[in-house]
């Protein structure tokens, strides 16, 4: 039995369990899924500074899961924010949902596009994939300029929009997969795949496999070298209980 | 249940139990291993030539495969022989094992080097790299200068020396995880994980969680672009059986 | 005298006197062109499994030409199959078409075009503009969306889609030269150039003038390193000729 | 008159003093400088988790600065913690020390090297320059295997270390620059460009510049784009003194 | 006091006193421009060929500005010509104009786009880019096509083109700044930084910046590898007064 | 009968005969080698001061060289000086050396190797390499710390070096092929490629060969575009003769 801890680095409890439906839906026999989100900190996350403040609440989020037992971490938020901070606190793997849909969308084709919510958030998307080498791997980056929430606003108005664009995109790009940039489009994906015949990944379904399959293979975060455990320092004000 | 075809694509038997062992034992409840190697082709794989060789017994297999009821795919070399030739002709996903173990690296550390067999085949790894995006998180690579079989002769030489450069590796390269740069290596990856202390990746195994974790998500090769099924054309002579 | 080998890596006829003809129009006094196609394969070549089939064939024909005297090689399919294994076989220099066309833009302008045939083979230019470092020089590609066998109908109807897109290619792309991206357009090169005023380059003829330059030069491809010959190793089967 | 805050964004007081140094050093005489820390955070940044924290702590004090009618900040860190996130809320120039220092090199030289404190805290720079376009600019980076606050210890022994490994890099690496890769190095530099002979290049003293020439051209932080204001939403908890 | 050379690299008197206006609006009270443009050579540049001539009057300038007491030189073409070689003969430091706004650009936003004189001269800014590391923080180039010399006519027609196509740039390209491609559009800025909301940068202004920041900061041009003085030897003919 | 004229870009009388030598070994039947030098420049080429000298010689003598029917040029200097300036004032093909021997080497070796005269001019080959797209093919750089007329002090030390050099670089850098990094050692390319077993590559001859094949191929420079002729201007004083 394994626990795997889903954080949302946002407050907006209805995006908390967004993700985690789409987490336990695909979720091995063996696995708990423990959905959280910071108990303080930014309702939706649309920029840098509203990362800043995630990665906080994401890394207090590790620590508290670390004593729960959790066996690993994903980063629900399509900026992986606190990613590379995540893993200096953790022992086990930590995974970001952009991170696990890219890794993902390459395994299942040569190219793929991406569909985001804000135009702003575009360049977080963009710098990711520099990082993480998939920048040639990446067809098309497209936003339907609506914030966060509007996914959780109940209109439907959002999820239509992000189903227009991957439509566009599978006409135009040339790209073989679509990844889906919000952690808030989580339970779009398979009706998306269906519909559209060609593989729309989300983030947080890839990365809870992600995560299981590096515990399965007996891999935590490594603790050699640059991602080692934070040299003992002493923290102070708002952020003394993460000491 | 799943059945996952793990393929050597040399023809030496003893390897393709090594690989097989080595998928067994980490592959689910759920999944079945089908450890295979073509009937004709290349005892081991040392270079370009061997590797065009593979890739025809690879795709032989891989058609064999389906029929079987193979869900998914494993390309058990560490060149990634005719990998995007057997996605084109793969309903289920295929992955590489040498993909599979980079992809792996950067998800656990930020740095990773490379050991692998003889020094000819340093140029297959550095293509590889610049074609999945990640030279840049690639620090270094070794050979131990032995050829493959040197791996499967009985007597333990090569694999005293592939532990010794990846002891040097964690000494010099400042790298996070060592990833094992052939199939023949794969039985050796849990035992120097636990003498070194960092994540020693062994591509077999990581192949086959990540064949696992896309089907579990539902995804096969993407059917739309450039992998999708050859088009119908009539094969002649030796490859009349891969009509 | 010196014989250059120029291998159509399909089994079309048709396709290889194409070939043949382009090869022999730009030939030196002192050069013979031995066209010749594998006896077995696949008939066109437009994707990866195509190619993995047709580069055994390539192998095959690179073995055959050097037992006939040929002091270098051609390999002329825009896909370039088999080119690093065909190199390991050779003595002589081997170049592939695609290789050859793309060198050869870049010396005359500062950035080119591509015209090739079916979209899914686009992704085969990419790779190899990656590959051998010029996809900075590519401005764009551009696909007639018409198989490769168009070309060999009689119809005309595939050579004015090129024409036409080299048109489109001039008017809007800033490209300097234009990059034919099939063997089977060999012998259009000419006549655009003309038409178009700027150079549009065919990969055969360029490929020729290269091999008869290496050879020249008094090089063939290096034997020191990771093209040295193949190990030595029994190949079975219906590789068995191979030996 | 205007007032540019420089942010040390660990909370050791003694930093402070020295970072405020080295910028009242270099300012023009129209130039106030304003030294500040978080009143809460890390005492030394080396690493990741480290930079998270402290991203928060600089967020805050940008905010108070410009309550404090600075025309410009400075983020006094190698790293760079929290530099986009700071431009979002600005409205007047944000320098990062890694970044003025790096900019700075390649227009007095064409390559060079980086001399900062703990080994772990290189792939910090290493991504900083592949995000500001220097890798290839960069020949080599060393580490002094001393942590942030040995140069704060009066024992001298960190400086000596510096000057060792820039007098190594000056002989070694073929750069004709070398970057102080530490906020609590910036007193070092100019002793050490008289001792070597070159530019060694201070972050803090060069980002100052940069901010008083940005003012002086009429340059805040665009707000056209992906750097705007964050969208107004409502911080909760230890976050509320940010809405 | 510090005497700061503008070097206008074409002999374009009129533009030369555009130029010079600019950098003296920026300039610092202890900063005397000395505006100057070479007595023989091309009336402008539009090109490598005009470029290379060009260069010899930068030289030739330095080589007057220094003997003239410069502290610092500007290289006011937005291609830079002569750029490393100028710095060669300097001992304070040289800034081009491309990438004096180049380098700011990428200060203030997260990417920018450039809008140029003739399209023929995209290739010079393309290669810039590429040399400074910023071919991914520029987001597209655009010509006004009309040639640089469009700019001194009196008619304001140049500046319109400039103007709508800034417009245009800040509608569609998702940039946060604007660089100007032409000394000669160094007046517009300002004005179009308050038009379109959002920095419009001249190179010319920016430049200036730069070397009054180096010069305070107490460096020029790096005279420790590859930028040392040229060796010594007797130029002969036209270059005598270059010995 | 086609006429190349190869221009040395310095004015050492010796060294334009070296490079003539080089320039006929190869020279096909009906090519006539037309080896120049300017009539005022600098006498060897160590920097990027040299470069922008003989960058307006190798224009003088291409358009000599047209006057003259020459059919295409080779710029005879590692460095490349002024190859796009001359493109534009060309109708035939223009080759650099630098870029005719890095070519090459890609064409026979995976990886290759320099061997240059000084330190400083690496920085040179280094441009080159990005430039053209090679710096994944390069392995190594190395200098032998001589001036460019040591290879022309008849001491028989420099050749003697640059074969230690050679050799060095077999052995170390897992390169296929050495590329000699200047016109003046073009006659060693033949001797070390006998004696060291792999191809060690002139630019002159390989230029050579690259610019009869252009022509055999139909192609000049592409004269639409960024290469077309420089517009039309008037040049003032020692460069009235380029009018």
């Amino acid at each position: 039995m394994s626990l795997i801890q889903v954080i949302n680095p946002n407050t907006s409890q209805a995006m908390t369990e967004t993700i985690g439906r789409a987490a336990r839906a695909v979720a091995a026999p063996g696995t708990e899924i423990l959905a959280v989100s910071p108990s303080q900190g930014v309702p939706s996350i649309e920029g840098h500074f509203d990362e800043a403040i995630a990665a906080v609440g994401v890394l207090e989020q590790v620590r508290r899961g670390r004593e729960q037992g959790a066996s690993g971490h994903v980063i629900a938020c399509f900026g992986d924010p606190g990613l590379l901070a995540a893993r200096e606190i953790a022992s086990g793997p930590v995974i970001g949902i952009a991170e696990a849909a890219m890794h993902t969308a390459t395994l299942v084709a040569t190219r793929f596009s991406i569909v985001t919510t804000l135009p702003r958030t575009l360049i977080i998307a963009r710098h990711l994939l520099q990082q993480y080498g998939f920048t040639h791997h990446c067809a098309a980056l497209h936003a339907i300029d609506l914030p966060v929430l509007a996914l959780e606003d109940g209109s439907g108005l959002a999820q239509e929009k992000v189903r227009e664009r991957c439509i566009q995109a599978k006409r135009e790009d040339g790209s073989g997969a679509i990844v889906l940039g919000c952690g808030g489009m989580a339970t779009l994906a398979q009706e998306l795949t269906q519909e559209l015949g060609l593989p729309v990944i989300d983030g947080v379904s890839a990365a809870v496999k992600m995560v299981e399959s590096l515990i399965a293979l007996g891999f935590g975060t490594s603790k050699h070298g640059d991602l080692a455990y934070p040299l003992q320092k002493t923290l102070t004000g708002a952020f003394q209980h993460l000491n």
